[in-house]
């Protein structure tokens, strides 16, 4: 174990923010709110700790997988701790705990909060949640990768700890170029739903605000009743849209850039994505139909609540903990199949539920056949039995930590409806739940243990297990072999 | 695909049916009762069939693994038509979904029933039902090769189809007499059972009843208040540790009575079906203490629950959908746990569990520590890879049926409670679930569609979801390769 080079990568990540940091502080000026000073303090804070950590770069700059699941867990840990420090000290989150939750929630967007009034915010406040989904979106990893010239380390290490999915495409042979692109590509998408947002006559600040949180997929929204606020179906439909583009594997884009649209098109992934959004947005309006003005009205917000969903993003334009079970079935089923790996979305992700359909698939032709060998496929190309396995793997463990977090949560005796989409909604970074969690309500009634075990799940979410799974176990912090 | 030899086997599963349906005609005799004709006339129809394909004995003997899986799952749709006769023509069960429902529960020892009041049926039909659990436990064809000569085939192929976990330990080189010492093994059990019920006092009808049931660990009683109906806490007791025992690997018995002790107490399968029973009754009764007298007769209620729910059997003694939610949730966990493999239980088997934590404690070594290869090993020796990528996709396709099925009930808009547990507690071949289908109530009240669903489930559960998958698969119709 490197601890030296993690040290250094970690005091990097809290120099980004402290970079981070400035905007809200820059926005408190503008509004001439009084938590600039506590924006600057944390800045301060933060920078103090990078100088600390960096301030001697480290002899031996070689780092391994095991670095890089410690850095990016550890690195997401500190971001946390750091970012939840506006909050306590302008007294707007006077909770520790709570103060804690809303950061996680923010960076791992997931867009689950512990407000019972997020009006009563300040607008650097806001902004600045905002922010946290945006940076936790990519990944401040990647954020690093971007912009620093890191020698020497195997830094493809840190990237596919970081990023979502059974595994990383790189889009270029070097991986800085690789980080630059995919975060010129997440601005220029992000500013493209600023402009159309605006052009709805939405206000510059909800416009800003509105178009982070759904770059990162996150949810957390300036208003208390989130997009229901607007009742522009123009500015409803815009989001369905970006939020259905940010779910989407980036590579696509990189696809569409460098003009090679068959290729782009043919990804069996997008293919899945695309297809589920489109069956469950026309069950669903079926099914709602009675409750909405037509059935092209239930069709309206039936994609915005599937994009919403499948997307982990967590914005709401109708309190769907009232529609019919089948509707509520399909979404609570959505939470888990998640976007595509390589976005900005959490939950299993569409191509490891892909993957898993076809192992069933070729099970079921392994036992009619038992002689015939065939490999797993996907876009054309055969799957490495490593993939395939990390995969399964994945999914158990997902469903023990989900166990284990039910489990957790439900020594607090709340209804089981309850624990269940509240785990789903953290695990999978979705961010609202049914029952007590639902899209109307909030977080804040949760015992400080629970609160704990979902801040967990959602780093736990966001990272895909393992960084965090392998904080506990003992062998990641021995010594070099 | 052998056509010829899954007719002629299917007509001996029905042949012994016929033998079956004989006992409660028999008991119907001596209690007067005028359903006896129902029970003689559903005989004479298993054995009009059995006659009609077994009449030729087919030319090409042999099968393989597509014959072995289409043979069970046809065998058991078959012994549920005419199994379900009897209700019919009695009027005992006038509904055919219904009487199909509860004999396809009786057959994979589910144990979820339709009916209001079971004290109003005939002895002679309380008689089948506790019949259609115990030969299901074990297996229809497990008994066909203990007592027939069948040669030519590949008969091990007939026992993995039908044998529950992931691999089928043979007792003997020869299946047949692996059979015939699993069926005496099972046999012996089931009368120790009834002797020490009726040394609790227990009248004979009941004691039979009640330990064919818990042998299959099925769960249909002869009360409408299930075992709570016996205060006595002797036989509590006593149906708590025979669940128990008709939940272990019957190999581990085999290893007993050849002597083989420290090599039975080694199976590490075991170990983790004990230990989770007992930390789960621990838990529980420590979380209810406060509903009962004391926390040792809370013990008892949960020790009794835990037992009926791990090895899916479905008894209960009290109410535990009135229990807190730290408990219902440890209960739902138990459901999908389940009973050892090679046991008469349903549930995911805890072998299987025990694998899938091993793969991810694997995973967590082969992430810090990239060139390290090692094998899960299981009971001291390596598990095979096949077994283990088995034992993936088994995982893979009981979600996506388990999901499936979840969605095709919540068209009925009952709550996701109802909805969840009842697909739980008949997949899992448990019985009892929560809310709407909890210990007091019953499954009447869903649409026949639901019904329909639930009744694939039970198959699926029992039958380890693929030979009724298989039905599905085009390629298993296909004429010979």
């Amino acid at each position: 174990m490197n601890h030296a080079m993690v040290r250094y990568l970690i005091g990097w990540i809290l120099g980004i923010e402290a970079a981070f940091l400035l905007l809200p502080a820059l926005t408190a000026v503008i509004y001439g709110e009084a938590v600039v000073a506590a924006y600057l303090a944390a800045a301060a804070v933060c920078l103090a700790f990078a100088f600390l950590f960096c301030r001697r770069r480290p002899e031996n700059t070689r780092f391994y997988a095991r670095e890089g699941f410690v850095t990016v867990a550890m690195g997401w840990i500190a971001l946390a701790l750091t970012g939840a420090l506006p909050f306590l000290f302008s007294g707007e989150i006077p909770s520790v705990v709570n103060a804690l939750f809303e950061t996680i929630s923010g960076f791992t967007t997931t867009g689950a909060t512990i407000l019972t009034d997020v009006e009563a915010l300040s607008h650097a406040s806001l902004l600045w949640r905002s922010l946290t989904h945006w940076v936790g979106g990519m990944g401040v990893l990647v954020f690093m990768l971007a912009i620093l010239p890191l020698a020497g380390g195997h830094t493809i290490y840190l990237m596919r700890a970081e990023s979502p999915g059974p595994s990383v495409g790189k889009l270029s042979p070097h991986i800085r170029d690789t980080a630059f692109i995919l975060y010129a590509i997440y601005l220029g998408l992000t500013v493209c739903e600023i402009v159309l947002l605006l052009a709805g006559g939405m206000s510059f600040f909800d416009a800003v605000n509105t178009s982070l949180a759904t770059a990162g997929t996150g949810g957390f929204g300036v208003w208390n009743d989130s997009i229901a606020h607007y009742q522009s179906y123009y500015l409803q439909g815009v989001i369905s849209v970006f939020m259905i583009l940010f779910g989407v594997n980036f590579s696509v884009y990189f696809l569409l850039l460098t003009k090679k649209l068959k290729q782009a098109f043919r990804i069996e992934e997008l293919r899945l994505y695309l297809g589920v959004i489109a069956a469950s947005a026309l069950l669903i309006a079926f099914n709602i139909r009675h409750l909405f003005s037509g059935f092209f009205d239930g069709l309206h917000h039936a994609l915005f609540q599937v994009a919403s969903i499948i997307t982990t993003t967590g914005f709401s334009t109708a309190d769907f903990d009232q529609w019919p079970a089948f509707s509520k079935c399909i979404l609570v089923l959505l939470m888990f199949i998640g976007a595509c790996a390589g976005s900005t979305g959490g939950g299993i992700k569409c191509s490891r539920i892909l993957l898993m359909c076809k192992s069933v698939k070729k099970e079921m032709q392994f036992l009619i056949h038992p002689r015939s060998i065939r490999a797993n496929c996907m876009d054309g190309r055969r799957v490495q039995h490593e993939v395939v396995r990390s995969v399964n793997v994945f999914l158990i463990a997902y469903m023990l930590l989900f166990i284990l977090s039910v489990l957790a949560l439900s020594l607090t005796n709340q209804d089981l409806i309850t624990n269940f989409t509240a785990v789903a909604a953290t695990l999978n970074n979705v961010g609202p739940g049914l029952e007590l969690v639902g899209p109307t309500c909030n977080f804040s009634f949760f015992t400080p243990l629970s609160k704990v075990v979902l801040m967990f799940d959602m780093l736990a979410g966001r990272l895909e297990l393992f960084p965090m799974l392998l904080l506990f176990t003992p062998g990641t912090w021995r010594r070099n072999r």
